[in-house]
């Protein structure tokens, strides 16, 4: 006979996300994936105990209270950390391949944004985006992470739609390599604060009408990343690591 | 019998990294693999141009010369852009598992690295690193970033000796996890300019004999990227993007 004990993962201490409310002496029923990742990957045994979040009611330790045939109870013994929120930074980007889409996702998440954007830019290669997958990688990164919240992915639209929609408060960074940006760190300390949001073309670009319409709102600003031409996905995440050390300490 | 072109990838100007010297008229023969590539992939004909670069002499514009049976001499014409140096930025870090080594090696050229240094730590958990692949990952990155060099990548040592060979002149910027260290962007902005290196651990962070050790440098500077957990890759690029932004652009 084995003690219980707190199971944990290479990256750190083992935590799921979940659906449920979250409470002291709250039961939860783990889905099917999430028991057989318990029970079988991590080889879990009653008595012992994992984080719980759900975006809503903090972390909370929780301990196996029953294992039956066909899944596990969970029940939460302690709040371990109060609900807290990222800065409100959101992701635009036009999808890229499936490996390079998965990256962003789980990336952007440890980044820490509180919404992914996939757009249909005129130059979009990836017309199709699997929201299913870009969700479960973000649950991933989220669970590793210790967030406490799992960003939302919205449905794709059209790039043109978005920014007809726009909400006019919250900034675009909007990564430019039109050659006259100002250099992102100078832009960012010069800006206001408030809600923002990263947005980055397709391989290839903004085609200069989209280019255009975006330079000519008033609440963007456009920014250089520098000399080197990023891809899609590096630029994403540059912009978004910069913006988090830039803004989001300052705030 | 079309016309000859310049030709183009989906992210910009086919460009190679060649070995030889380039100068004014100059012939070079791309190596087996180039030329296959060259001819068979991009499906290049005589009098087609390309972009090339060794590092040393500048961006060439070059014409495809003649194509024999065994591959193609290519022709420099004219320069396009002198010899440049990146900043002087070099990624110490653990190697990580196959796919986000990969990635690793790409991004950290397109974030303008000038050398990559594996180091093994004590927690490191990948002790073969496949040096080619990494530099094949590099020199891809660099024809494809625009960048006029392709970084360094040095042989991998141990963590201990490289930290007591280390040139006291250029400092390292430790992504430390451990809780008191400032946050990056009012660190960087407060530190010397000169050569610098980023330092990442390995999954699981550095052993704390490393990290006391570490922190005992007098060129150490320890910072914090955040609250959330970064993976040992995302660490290190947020890091590298950060540097460039808040140091090179004020050089």
């Amino acid at each position: 006979m084995s003690a219980s004990s707190e199971l944990s993962t290479p990256g750190g201490k083992l935590r799921l996300y979940v659906e449920a409310a979250l409470g002291e002496d709250l039961r939860i029923a783990p889905g099917g994936d999430q028991a057989h990742y318990l029970l079988h990957v991590m080889r879990a045994r009653e008595g012992d105990r994992i984080s719980l979040f759900n975006g809503r009611d903090g972390d909370w330790l929780a301990r196996i209270a029953e294992i039956s045939k066909r899944g596990c109870t969970l029940e939460c013994e302690r709040l371990s950390a109060g609900q807290k929120e990222e800065a409100d930074l959101w992701l635009v980007f036009a999808p890229v391949k499936k490996t390079p889409a998965d990256y962003l996702a789980q990336k952007a998440t440890e980044l820490g944004v509180r919404a992914l954007l996939p757009v249909i830019t005129r130059r979009t290669i990836v017309a199709r985006v699997n929201l299913e997958r870009m969700r479960a990688n973000a649950v991933e990164a989220a669970e590793q992470s210790g967030r406490l919240s799992v960003p939302e992915v919205r449905e794709p639209q059209s790039f043109e739609k978005l920014l007809a929609a726009w909400p006019q408060e919250r900034r675009l960074l909007f990564c430019d390599e039109g050659g006259d940006a100002a250099p992102i760190a100078a832009a960012l300390r010069d800006s206001p604060g408030g809600p923002w949001a990263v947005v980055t073309g397709p391989e290839g670009g903004f085609d200069p009408a989209e280019r255009t319409a975006l330079r000519a709102m008033a609440c963007v600003t456009p920014v250089s990343l520098g000399e080197r031409i990023l891809r899609a996905d590096t630029a994403a995440l540059a912009a978004l690591a910069i913006w988090q050390a830039v803004k989001a300490s300052s705030l």
